[in-house]
C-alpha cells in the first residue's frame, strides 16, 4: 500500500488539520471533528449538517459555507460518524430555527444520524432528515439503493434554499424532490486500498471493471470488459435514464472521478453523457465535473442526473461559497 | 492500459468538446483547439496565453478567464501544441495592447513558442515571453530547471495584473518575479500510462517512490524508499527550500495531485509542508489543494511554495473567474 500519509490512526485528524490551513472560511473543531462555518450558524437560517465516513474527499467537509452546508462531520475511513460527534455538528449548526441532516443511504449513517437527531431533539433542536438513495447499482444490505453522487446536488439545493430564508419543512421537502429526481452509477477500473486494511477491497483483471460499484467498493451490477468510453457510457446510461422520472427537459449532471481518474478521463465522459442524454430529450443545464465524491485510490467514474425542474435550476445557479462549489459569491 | 477514453487519437477532441459542455465561459475552437474567454480579448488588457502537451489537465485549459489566461491552447499528450495552433490562441488574445505567453521550460515548448512569437510578430502583434522553470529536481536535457506548478502561480498574478490594466512590459516583469521566487519538487508513488504508448513510462518497486519526478515521469533526483508523510515532507522541502530566495515572510503554497492521489493524502501534505515552512520562518498567506498541475494518472504530489511580496499578495486575492480558481467574482 502507497499513501501519503504518516499512519492510519492519524489520518483523519491529519486532514482536518490539512483542511483548516487549506480553507480559512472553515472552523475545524479537532476534539469532535466538526468541520463548520468559520462564522458560526446564520441567525434565522435554517441548519445543514451532513457528514459520514471519511475517504470520499471532498465530500462533505468541501462543501460547508454559505449556500450549502453548516457543518460537516467525517467518520473514520467508510465508517460512520458516531452519534456524539453528529449531535455536535447538529448543535454548531442550529441557530434556533432547525437543522435539516442531509445523510446517504447506508445501515450505520442511517443509524447513527438517527441516534443523534434523537439526543439533539431531547435538549429542544428540532432535526428533519433526507436520506439520499440514487445509486442504481446496488442496495445497502437490503437498506435500499445505496447513497451517493445526489448528495452534493441536495447539500446545493436545499443550502440555496435555507440561505434564501425557507423553514425547515420547506427545505427538507426541497431535499426529498431533489433525491426523488436524481440517480447514480459508477464504473470502478481499480479498487481502493483502506490504510487501515493495507490491501484493495477487490481484484478485477487488466480488462475488466466493475460495473455499478459502490463507493466503498461493494460489488456493482456485474464484472465486465472495458470499453471505449462512448460503449461504456452508453450502458451505464441504460439503468440511469430507467430509475429517472420519464420525459426530458432539464437536468444538472455531474461526472465525478472516483479518486485517481484524470481529469481529461472525465472530460471524455461527460462529452458521452451529454450525447445520451441529447437522445432522451434532456438538456444539461449545469455540469460539475471533477473528483466530488471519491473512493479513497479507486480510478473510475460515477455518473449523475438530476432530472431538475425550474426551481431546483434557480437554486442551483444562487451563490455559493463554499472550498469546493463557488459561484456568484 | 485502462482509461476512460474512446481511442487515443480522439482524445484531445473529446476533452475539448467535454470542456465545452462543462464550462460556458469558455470558448473552444475545434479546429485551432484554442481555448479561449467565452467574450474575446478584452480591449486594452494585455492578453495572456499559455499552453503545452495534454495531460496535465486543469492545466492549462482550466485557468482561462477573468483574472488569468486569454487563451490557452493544448497538444497532443505530452506534446507541445505546433507554432500554428499557438498563433491562433495569440491572435485570439490580443486586443491590440500585446500578449504576453506563459512557457513550461521544455526545449519542445520553447521552441515552437518562440516560432510562433515570431510568426505572430511579423503580423504585427508585440509578444512577450515568460519561461517557467521551478523545479528543483530535474533539467529538461540541458535546458535547465523544467517548468511545473508555478505556472498556475505565474497565471494568476500576471492575470490578476492585467485586468488591472498594466502594461505588457509590466506583466512580464511581474512574471519573471513571481517564477523567480517560486520553487517545486514532485514526489512519484506509481508511474504513469500516456495512452499512444499503452505501458507506464516506468517502474516502481512496491515500497518504492520517484524522488523529484517530472511531469512527465521524467527521472527524478532518486528512487527511495516510501516513508511516512511527515519525513517525506521533511526530505521533500529541503531542495526547494534551497532554491528559494532566502529569509521569512509570506508565501503562497500550492499541494498539487499528480493526478491518481485521494484528495485526503493532499491535505496530510498541507498540514506537514506548512510545519516545515513556520519552522523556516514562513507563513503560508493562501494555499491551493488538488489537482492543478497533474500527469495523467500519476500517483504521487508536488508541492510549490512561492515567497509572495505584498504586490503578489495583494494580486492573489484580486476577483478571479475560471473553471478551477474563482474568487471575489
Amino acid at each position: 500500500m502507497k499513501k501519503l500519509i504518516n499512519s492510519a490512526e492519524s489520518l483523519v485528524s491529519d486532514v482536518l488539520r490539512g483542511m483548516a490551513i487549506a480553507h480559512p472560511g472553515l472552523r475545524v473543531d479537532h476534539a469532535t471533528r466538526v468541520i463548520a462555518r468559520a462564522g458560526g450558524p446564520v441567525p434565522g437560517k435554517v441548519g445543514l449538517v451532513s457528514g459520514g465516513g471519511s475517504g470520499h474527499e471532498p465530500l462533505h467537509g468541501g462543501f460547508v459555507g454559505r449556500g450549502m452546508l453548516d457543518a460537516a462531520v467525517p467518520g473514520e475511513v467508510f465508517t460512520s460518524p458516531t452519534p456524539d460527534r453528529i449531535l455536535a455538528a447538529l448543535r454548531s449548526a442550529d441557530s434556533g430555527s432547525g437543522v435539516l441532516q442531509i445523510v446517504k443511504n447506508y445501515s450505520g449513517d442511517r443509524l447513527n444520524f438517527a441516534m443523534a437527531a434523537e439526543l439533539a431533539a431531547d435538549e429542544g433542536h428540532e432535526v428533519r432528515t433526507v436520506v439520499v438513495d440514487d445509486d442504481v447499482a446496488g442496495a445497502d444490505g437490503g437498506a435500499g439503493r445505496r447513497g451517493t453522487g445526489a448528495t452534493v446536488f441536495v447539500e446545493r439545493i436545499c443550502g440555496a434554499l435555507a440561505e434564501e430564508g425557507a423553514d425547515l419543512a420547506a427545505v427538507a421537502e426541497a431535499g426529498e424532490r431533489v433525491n426523488a429526481a436524481s440517480r447514480s452509477i459508477a464504473i470502478a477500473l481499480s479498487p481502493c486500498t483502506a490504510p487501515a486494511v493495507g490491501r484493495p477491497g477487490f481484484e478485477l483483471g487488466p480488462d475488466e471493471i466493475e460495473f455499478g460499484v459502490g463507493i466503498h467498493g461493494e460489488p456493482g451490477l456485474r464484472r465486465e470488459p472495458l470499453r471505449p468510453a462512448r460503449e461504456l457510457v452508453a450502458r451505464a446510461m441504460e439503468p440511469l435514464l430507467a430509475g429517472l422520472p420519464p420525459g426530458g427537459g432539464e437536468s444538472l449532471v455531474m461526472v465525478n472521478g472516483l479518486g485517481a481518474t484524470p481529469l481529461q478521463e472525465l472530460y471524455v465522459v461527460l462529452h458521452e453523457t451529454a450525447g445520451v442524454l441529447r437522445e432522451g430529450g434532456l438538456n444539461i443545464a449545469h455540469s460539475l465535473v471533477g473528483n466530488y465524491v471519491t473512493a479513497l485510490d479507486m480510478a473510475g467514474v460515477s455518473i449523475t442526473v438530476c432530472r431538475a425542474d425550474a426551481p431546483m435550476l434557480a437554486l442551483w445557479a444562487a451563490p455559493v461559497n463554499t472550498p469546493v462549489l463557488r459561484w456568484g459569491c
